[in-house]
C-alpha cells in the first residue's frame, strides 16, 4: 500500500474531499464486482447503484441497523437527512474513511473500510445520532444507539463528541461515555473504555486530546484529560491526566520516563499508529 | 436527574412495585411518540400496544433474539409463558428497572432501559434460561443462550444464578460461568468476566455477595468469594477471595489498604457506583 | 461429564473422524427434539435434515451470517462449496468440536457446540475466509469476515492462520490480525487480542505455538513468539516472546519463576485449560 | 380415501370434536415428520410443537399474514386472544377441516388443509377480522382484511357472515362483500364474486342458503337469494334469486328445467360437490 | 356514508387537493391509533410519521412490494424520486383516493384506501412502472410490474396508459396488457381482463372511455373502443366495439336494447358504480 | 421483436439448448446491469453471479416461494438437487422458455420470463413438486405447491401432468387438479380452471392435447377430452369434448361451425396465439 503522505501529495484538498473518495470507492467496487460474480451483488446494492457516498452511507447503514421494530427504510430515510442536512457529517466521514486507509495496513480500500469497518460504521451512526442528541431528539438518538451497541458491540453514548479523522479499530467493545470528548485525528482500538466514575451526573468523562493513541482494551475512567499526541497502552488502566505528547502505561498507568520528566514523542501516535516502541523504555521503568 | 434516595422516599413499596413501573413506561412512552412521530411506531409496538409488562418486555425479547431457525412467534410464547408462570422473574426484572434508573446517570427513564439496555435485556432474557435450566430444559436454554450472546456480547451460562436489582451496565463482553453466582444489587461493568479455573467441572466459578461493584474489564476468575458490599477496580485480574466492603484493584489485584488490614469501604459500591474514590489510596499503596 | 482421555481410548482414530461425530450430533439432537417439542424444529432445520455435517454446518453458517444484502441462499452455497472442495477444513471442524468436548466442562454435547458456540462458528466460517483469501478472493473474504465480527463479535483476519483443534472458549471480543498464526491445539478464551504493532504492513502479528493457553482479556502486540505449551494468564500484557511451556503473566506480562529460569509446566495449558495454578507462584514473585 | 360417510358412522360427535381432530392432526404431522426428514422442521413449528389446535393455527396463520409493518408477534397474539375468548371460532374451523377432508378428493390429511389450504385459512382468519368488526375495531379488521386478500388473493370483506362447515375449494379470486351472508355446509369454488350492485351503501350482497354448490368463477350479484341446496354452475353470472334445491347456470343464469317448474336436486350440492349432472338437461334446455 | 356530490360542493378544487386529502389521512390514522393500540404502530409506521402523502405512499409501497433480492429501501427510494420528479402522478393518487371513497361504499376513509386497498396501492405502483416505461428504463419497469403482480394479483403492463380517477375495487385478478389504454373516471372489477388477440406485437388491446364501468370477470379482447360512459356487465366477453353510453352483456357480449340501436345510459356508470340496472331489460331481450 | 419463425431458423437444435438459452439470458442480464445500476443488484444475485441456469433458477424459486418457516436454503437445496436429478425438468424450463419468447409480444427477452413470468416460474417449481409427487414425496409435494399458490395464485395440483413448452400467460387464478394432463406446446391465459366433477376421487379432470390454446377465464371441467391443436375462447365454460383442431366458445361451450361440423384450424393455436379469429364466425353461429 502506498504511503499516506505519497497520496497527500498527489492531491490537492479539492480533489481529496467527498467526490475524489467516492469516485475511488466506486472505481474499487467496480473492479470487484469484475472479479467476483459472488459479491457482484452486495457491491451493486450498497455502492454502485448510488449516486451518492451519503445515498450509499444511508443505505448501509439502514440495512445494518434496521430490525424488525426499527424498519431500514425509516432508518435510511433518517440517515439521508440528517446527512443532507449538515455537510460536515460526510465531511467528517470523509476524514474517517482517509483515516483508516492511512493507518491500518490492513485497510486494503476505501471501499473495504466504508463496507466492513465496524468501527467507521458505529462512527458515522454515531454522528447522526448526536446529531439527533443536540437537536433534543433524545429518545430517537437513544434507541439509535441501542441498535449500534447491538450490532456492532461499539456503545458510544450520543452526548459523546468526537472529532474528524477518527480511527476506531477493529471497534468490538469500545465504550465511550455521554460527556467524553474525542478530538480530531485519535485511533482507539477495540474493548477501550472513557468511562465515568459514578453516578453523579455532570462531566464525568475523559476528554481525549488531538492525535491520541489508545491501546486495545486500555480503560480510562473519569474527567482525566489525555493531552494532545499522547500514547495510552494496550490495557492500560488510566485514572489520572497524562500531559500531552507522553505515554502512559500499565495497570494502574503510570507515565514512560517518570511521572516528573516523562518520555517526550516525537510523532503523533494517532496518526503513527506506533503501538510498541515505548516497550524497552517500559520494562526498564518497572523491572 | 434527582437521586435515588428521593424516589424511594418518594413511594411506598407499593406503588414501586411493577404496576408504578409500568404505568411511568407507558408515561414515558407517550410523552416520547407525541414528541417524536419517527419513534411512535417502535413505541407503540414495543410499549403501548401492550397491556402489561410482561408482554412488553416478551414481545420486545422475543423481536430482537429471534433468528431464521428460532421465530419470534416461538420466543415470544416461551417467554410470555416463563414469565406468567413465575412472577419472581417479573419482580426481579422492576428491580433491575429500578436499579438502572437510580444508578446509571446516563439513563433518563425506565423505557429507555427497557427498550434500549442491553445488559438489562440479556438478564431478563438469561432469567428465562435460567428457569428452563432448573426445569431440566437444557438444550433449549442452551439455545436461548446463544441467542443472547450473539445478539447482545453478553455470555452468561443458563446455569448461573443471578440476584434482583442487578444492573449490568453497558455489558458488551460480560461472561459469567456456570457455577457463578451474583447476589442482590450488584452492579457489573462490560467486559467483566465472571471465569472457571480450568477444565474440570464442578463448582469453578466466583461468588458476588449483594452490593459489590465490579468495574469494566475486570476479570475474576475461580470459585472465589467477593465479599458483600466490595469493589472490584476496573481492569483488575482477582483470583483470590476479596473480603466484605474492601477494594481489590491491580492485576493481580490487590486489597488497597494492604491485605492485613484492609480499608474499609463505608457506602454499598453496588448502589453508590463510585468507581475511582480509591485512586489516591492506591498509588499511595502501589508507587 | 467423563474426562477427555476415556473417549479417546474408547474410539480408534476412524471411528473418532467425521462420520463417528456426525452420528453422534444426529443422535443427541434426536434425542433433544424428543424431549423438548419447542426446539425440534430448530433441531430439524439446522441438523437433522441435514445429510451431512457440511451440509448442516454450511446451512447454519449461512442462516447466522447473512443480511438483507448477503442472502443466506449465496452465503449457504459458498459454504457448501467451498467445504466440499478442500476436506481438511471439514476435519479442522471435527477436531474443534472435539476440543470443545474434552475441553470445555460446559460442552454438554457435540450438537451444543455445533449450533451454539459462537467461538467455534465464527472459527469455521473463518476458514472458509481464508481459503478464499489464499485464492485472491481477497473482496469476498472480507465481507465475509465483516459479517463474522458483526455477528459473532469475533474479528479474525482472513489472512490469519489457524490450526486444528482450537478452542475459542465464549469467544467475544476475540480480535486476531492479518499475519498472526495459531498452532494446534491452541485454546484462546475471550477478549484476547493477537495484534500488531502499528502502521507499517509486514508480518507484524503474534505467533501461537502449539497447546498454548491464553486467559480471558489477554493482550498480545508485536511479531512476538508464543512458544509451544506456554500459558498467558488472564489480562495479561504480552509484548515480548515466551518460551516454550513456560507461563506469562501480569501487565506488563513476565515470566513467572523469572525471566531467566521460568518455571516449567507439566501438562499442555491448551489442553489441560488450568488458567490459575501459578497464582501462588505468581503472587510470591509479585509481592 | 374412504368415504365420509363412513367416518360419520364410525365416529360419535364427541370423538369427532377438536379434539379428536387435533390429535389427528398430530398423528399425520409426525409421520410426515419421521417420512420427510426436510419437512420436520416445518411440521413441528407449525403443528407439533404446540399444545393447542388454537395455537397451532394462530402460529400459522400469524406467520403467513405477518409483514414488516405488521409484526407476527402482534398478529399471533391477536389470534390467540381472539381464539380464546370465543369458542364457536374454533368450533367453526373443525368444521370447515371436517368439509374439506369429506368433500374435496385432493384433501389427503387434516393437516394438509390446516397448513396448506388457502381457503381454510383465509375463512379463519375472516372469523378473527369478523369478529373484531362486530366488536366496533373496524380498522383492526381492516387491516387484517388487506393482509388476507393480499396473501391468499381471497377477499371477504370482514363484515360478511359466514357459517360452519364451508368449504372455499382452491380460493384463489374469492370476493365476498360487505353484507353478503353464507350458510352452513356451503362449498365455494374460486373466483366466485358475492358482489354489490353499485355505490349505494346498505343491503347489497348475495344471501346464500345452507348447503348451496358455488362452482368456479361464479358471479353473483346484488342482494340475491339463492336458497338452501341450491346449486350454481361454474362460470355463471347470477343476477336473480336461485329458489332452494335448483340448479342455475348460464350468462345470465337461468334455472334447469325452466323457470316455471325448475328440476329440483335430490342431495345437497355443498356436501355432495356434483358439479356436472345437470349437464345434459343444460343442453337440451338451452341448443 | 355521505354522497360523493356533497363532498363536491363543500369543497374547492384547491381543498380537495393532495393538502386536504393528506390531512383528512392524518386525521383519520390519528384517530384510529388512539382507539386500537394494536393498530398504532403500523399507523404510525405508514402514515403517521412522514412528512407527506408522497413519502408515506412511497414508504407503504416499498414495504409491500419489496422481496429478499429487490429491498425496501431500494423502491422507497424509487418511488420517492418518481414521485418527487412528476407531480402528476401523485395528483393521480389523490383523484384514484377520492374516486374509492365515492364509488365504493365498503371504503370508510381515505386511510382505508391508501393502506389496504390492493387496487388502488398496484395502480400507483403501475404508475411508477410506467413513467419508468417511457423513460426508457425497461427492465426496472417489468421487475416491478412483476411484484405488482406477484403481491397483489394485479397485472398490468408498464406500458399501458391509465387515467385519474380509476376504481380498481377488489382488484385481485385484473390483467391489463401493453397497449390498453384506460381513460379517466373509469371504474374496474376484480377480475377484467383487458387482453390482446395473438402473438403479434402492435396495437392489440381495448381502449377504455373515460367514464366506463367494468363489471367483475368481464374479458375484453383486441383493439375494440369501448365508448365513454359504456357499461359492461360482469362476466361478460366482449370482443367488438361498445358504443359511448351503452350496456354491453353476456358471453359473448351484445348490447342491450339491441345492435342497432342500443339503450342510452343517462348516468356515468365508472362514477355511478351502477352495476345491476340493465337486468330487467337484459332478461327481455335475451329470453 | 422478430417473429419466432425467425429464430426458429437461425439456430439449430444444439445451439437452442440450455446452453444458448443462458448464455443469451446472461448477456441479456449483463446489458441491464450496465443500462440501470439500480437493477444491477437484483440481476447479479439472481443471474449473474449464477454459474448455470438450474443454480439460478433454484434460487429465484428459493427465494420467491421461501417463508419463515421454510426457509430459503431448504428450498434451494431442493430444486437444485432435483433439477440436477432430473435433466428433463431443465429441459421442459428452456423450452418454456422459448415458448414464451417466441409466442407472447410482450415477452423481451428471455431474462425477463426467467426472472417475472409468475406463470413460467409457477409451472416451474409445479415441476419439482410433480417429482417429489411421484417419488411419493407427498407432505413436501403438497407444501411447496401451496407456497406456489400462495405466492403467484397459480395452483397446479403436484399430481397433473404438464408437457414441454408449456406458455401460462399472465397466469393469475390458474387452477389445475390432481388428474389434469396438459400436453406439449399448449398454451393457457389467466384465470383458466381445469376442474373435477365433484367429491369422487379417480381421474376426474380434463385432459388438454398438444397445442391447444386456451383463452382467458375458460373453464373446463371433469374428464373431458380438448384435442390436439384445439381452441378454447376466452370465458368459456367447457362440460364436453372437444376435437381436435375445433374452437369451443360460449357458456355453454359450443363448436364453432356447429357441432355436426365444426369449422377446422389451420395453424397450431397454443402456437399461434390467436385468440380472437372465430369472432366473426361465432357471431353469425350465435345471433
Amino acid at each position: 500500500m502506498p504511503a499516506g503522505e505519497l497520496r497527500h501529495t498527489e492531491s490537492s484538498a479539492e480533489v481529496e474531499g467527498e467526490a475524489w473518495v467516492w469516485a475511488q470507492i466506486k472505481a474499487e467496487a467496480r473492479r470487484d464486482a469484475e472479479a467476483e460474480p459472488a459479491l457482484a451483488s452486495y457491491l451493486y446494492s450498497t455502492i454502485l447503484s448510488h449516486s451518492s457516498l451519503k445515498r450509499s452511507l444511508s443505505f448501509h447503514l439502514g440495512n445494518k441497523l434496521c430490525s424488525s421494530t426499527l424498519l431500514s427504510t425509516l432508518l435510511y430515510d433518517l440517515f439521508l437527512n440528517t446527512f443532507s442536512s449538515d455537510p460536515s457529517l460526510l465531511a467528517a466521514a470523509v476524514a474517517d474513511l482517509r483515516a483508516a486507509h492511512e493507518r491500518d495496513p490492513a485497510c486494503v480500500s476505501f471501499s473495504h473500510c466504508l463496507l466492513n469497518y465496524k468501527g467507521f460504521l458505529a462512527c458515522q451512526a454515531h454522528r447522526v445520532a448526536h446529531k439527533l442528541w443536540i437537536q433534543s431528539r433524545r429518545p430517537l438518538a437513544l434507541a439509535l444507539h441501542s441498535r449500534i451497541a447491538d450490532v456492532f458491540a461499539v456503545d458510544i453514548h450520543p452526548a459523546a463528541r468526537i472529532g474528524k479523522g477518527v480511527l476506531f479499530d477493529h471497534a468490538t467493545g469500545v465504550v465511550v461515555g455521554e460527556t467524553a470528548v474525542i478530538g480530531n485525528n485519535v485511533s482507539i482500538l477495540h474493548h477501550v473504555t472513557l468511562g465515568g466514575t459514578g453516578k453523579a451526573g455532570g462531566d464525568r468523562h475523559p476528554k481525549i486530546g488531538d492525535g491520541v493513541l489508545i491501546g486495545a482494551s486500555a480503560t480510562i475512567l473519569g474527567n482525566v484529560k489525555i493531552g494532545e499526541g499522547a500514547k495510552i497502552g494496550a490495557g492500560s488502566v488510566v485514572l489520572i491526566d497524562v500531559p500531552p505528547r507522553t505515554t502512559a502505561v500499565g495497570n494502574p498507568a503510570r507515565l514512560v520516563g517518570g511521572k516528573e520528566r516523562p518520555s517526550k514523542l516525537e510523532d503523533v501516535p494517532g496518526e503513527s499508529m506506533d503501538h510498541t516502541s515505548f516497550i524497552s523504555e517500559w520494562s526498564d521503568y518497572i523491572i
